[in-house]
């Protein structure tokens, strides 16, 4: 077998996608290159989060450059004002507005500290945002504001985090376990995704799950799920039960629980930006317990940036994918398939 | 409407072009791309300036990696030395020069302290140099040798510069005033280019003008002037009289009057360099007057250098130039009409 | 004349190249360009020197970001591990190895402290390694472990080695002799290649000279020889002998002798690894002569570099290699048709 590389794949458009997060978005604009479109974040009066492509139809220069004003965002060169729909409300020393002095405009939806943006030209459907449970809610502790840049396609992203493999060796410093290398993994179809997960079965609690909950002298089971949702979500989730427990939500919820949110956008067809988002329901309000976990999070994201992007090198320098196929490729080989199909969804959507 | 981006467009060659300030070539030879070309500035043995393509015909070295030497320049590779016409006149080791040791030489002149290079295959014509008023006449004041490297190609530049109502926004903190947006520009065509104008009238002179001429109680009519001419060169033109006085260059000289040069040299499709003079003809000597002036001067010009880069990279992404027209378009359009006009004559004149 | 610049040329692939000194390969694998080809060299259990494709046929994975382990290289994503020939020999959780599992290999020679990599698909012939006469003498002082990366096509490296004209002017202050630029340089061919050189004769030795040997208070004859052998290897060879003494390999050695080697291997089109060697039969174990003796040797090639890169931007500019030839020329362009015979040689040898 031999596969190609292939970085003219169009992205999956009609979805939404995390641009930035609300804190990063103030009284300035800011520009960032979100499914290779260059796109202006900014916030009108009224504080709502507005996106457009981030070029004045004039003289094309980026909206980024100018300032949230009265009304909406100011280019910086002549001042024409631009609300959030993209349309043009003044032009200084000019009494008409052309109907050609438009921009285009993004629908966006501020929630779980991100602002995110439909991409498509399909009417924007909120059905489709992701679900982050227990976020906001009492008893659980968020670590947001995470980002990195990775120098890789959002596709190689997803092979690595649908790839629970590969944690023995790429992260043998952080968070690799040689004990669960060989239980096998089981891959299953999530409502709007697939999950990879393996249950380590009447095994001790770790010190931390005996610090986090009471589960006496007894033994412990304990789930690692890699979830994909389309577009481009990928979640771990851990929970530790008491052995003998019914595996459910309920007694998940009650045990000791961890998601590990990584929502990838495509910046280009070579690079992605990186958000994550970590929330769980022990150690709730324990700052330095928190700096010690962000701080292994960014180690472990930074590992996985070094090598996709140096697969991402090397893909283009050769040309290729992949030379070989092994077991575990079967969960990563889904979620790429996946969005080869909303991908076709949108080219039929288009061409009717 | 929508103008496509093309940075595939000839150069006006049969022109001067300024390639670099006579302070910077002394002993040591220097290169300069101009119109995409290599070229090496060099003294000969009498101080006159010289002008090469920038590469030995042997292996192709730049010239510039060599010396000025007797006779000419010679090549730090092997020794071969050329004179101010591209002539090589001796080779170590070998008797015989064969005919095809030359480079392609560039007819110079020195003159506003700068040298200006003939880029063109047609006979160099003089009467085609820029004139600079006042320049090196008592009662003026010159601020020289001022350079920015511009990363835009120079019609952006130009249109810039031929576009008085970018000011009020892009330079805020420097020259821009609010109270000039609303008064109309006039353009007309001169000689060699064009100018858009408008004349504050009835106005009270500012401190500085009246700490530069006595203009009693009275009030002052101020011109602004954007001036294009070919093929390259942009200067402004600020003029303040008594209101009442008639409007010619001699109230205008009497006045308090200054001239503000920009000597765009297209180094490559898609950068520029920015040569810069001031002259005026008050403050005359105020060497802390002068050093304020550059220090705003140089500001605004780099402000002008980020928003033509960033434009520069939106049409190279983009492939478009311009999406909406509006009524301040009209002097930058003109000039370039008659950029594309000289662009033309030199197609016609290597044809026959 | 007018010569085309060709950066699509094929290498002369069944032939040694140095990839590597011994001891930059210890316990970690090591990544390298050779060829335009990714390598990793590593070093089995038993010392042995391995070079692999960098490329982990899986996910192509730079095996380079791998480990050193028990029975050869194992790759840092999902743990294959493969021995020095490109077999895969495990994979964790998984008891089949897929026949795709392999990756290419090159044979390898480890010699002069270098590690030397057989690049062609022929069967490897080490009669074809390179000689360094002296190398591992007792009365031989060696300079080893040199390297520079050159930014030009090793092919311009070699016509600069292949020169001795240059000298003078490049090199004037370090290496230059004036005295020698009028003395003719004779050019031969030797067993895999081609040598230059000229005898100074009946001159007086030199302070090192006299140093070094007892040359009574007679005259020497000095000669400088720079040799090319195939595929890109350069050395000078200097020897100093009394004036009268018959020229050949023992009186030589028993004079004042150096060899300097360049080993050139092509990392792409458009640059070099410089791999330097020097080798000496007097001030055996001079560690500050050594010293002195480094870093103008280092000086010298960093000019070549400088040069030779400057040359290299040129061509890529221009298209073109050279527009006019020169007596000096015969030594350089023999070297080079010689590499075009080899390169042919492997057409037709794969073509069979």
């Amino acid at each position: 077998m031999s596969l190609k590389a292939d970085f003219t794949q169009e992205f999956a458009r009609n979805q939404w996608y995390a641009a930035g997060w609300s804190a990063e978005v103030g009284t300035r604009p800011v520009a960032r290159r979100i499914l290779d479109q260059p796109v202006v974040l900014f916030r009108m009066p009224d504080g709502t989060a507005g996106a457009l492509e981030d070029q004045c139809p004039h003289r094309l220069a980026p909206l980024s450059l100018g300032e949230c004003t009265d009304g909406g965002l100011r280019c910086g060169y002549h001042g024409m004002v631009f609300d959030q729909n993209g349309t043009c409300i003044s032009i200084p020393g000019q009494d008409v507005i052309p109907p050609t002095a438009k921009t285009r405009s993004y629908p966006t939806i501020e929630r779980f500290g991100l602002i995110w943006l439909w991409m498509g030209r399909n009417v924007a459907d909120e059905t489709r945002m992701p679900h982050v449970p227990g976020y906001g809610q009492p008893g659980w502790e968020i670590l947001e504001n995470g980002y990195q840049h990775h120098l890789a396609n959002y596709r190689i992203e997803i092979e690595n985090l649908m790839d629970p493999a590969h944690t023995t060796f790429l992260h043998k410093e952080t968070i690799g376990n040689p004990a669960a290398k060989n239980i096998p993994v089981e891959v299953s179809k999530t409502k709007s995704g697939i999950k990879a997960y393996r249950w380590l079965q009447n095994i001790p609690p770790t010190p931390l799950d005996r610090e986090s909950r009471d589960f006496g002298a007894g033994r412990v089971d304990r789930q690692i799920a890699f979830h994909f949702q389309l577009p481009a979500t990928s979640f771990v989730d851990i929970a530790v039960i008491p052995t003998g427990a019914e595996r459910n939500e309920e007694t998940m919820n009650a045990g000791v629980r961890t998601f590990s949110y990584k929502f990838l956008t495509p910046e280009t067809q070579t690079t992605t930006h990186f958000f994550w988002l970590h929330i769980r329901n022990f150690r709730v309000g324990d700052d330095e317990f928190n700096r010690t976990l962000t701080a292994s999070l960014e180690k472990t994201f930074e590992e996985d940036n070094v090598m996709a992007s140096a697969i991402q090198s090397e893909q283009e320098r050769s040309g290729l994918r992949q030379r070989t196929s092994l077991a575990i490729d079967r969960a990563p080989m889904m979620a790429l398939r996946m969005i080869d199909r909303l991908v076709e969804e949108d080219r039929v959507a288009e061409a009717t």
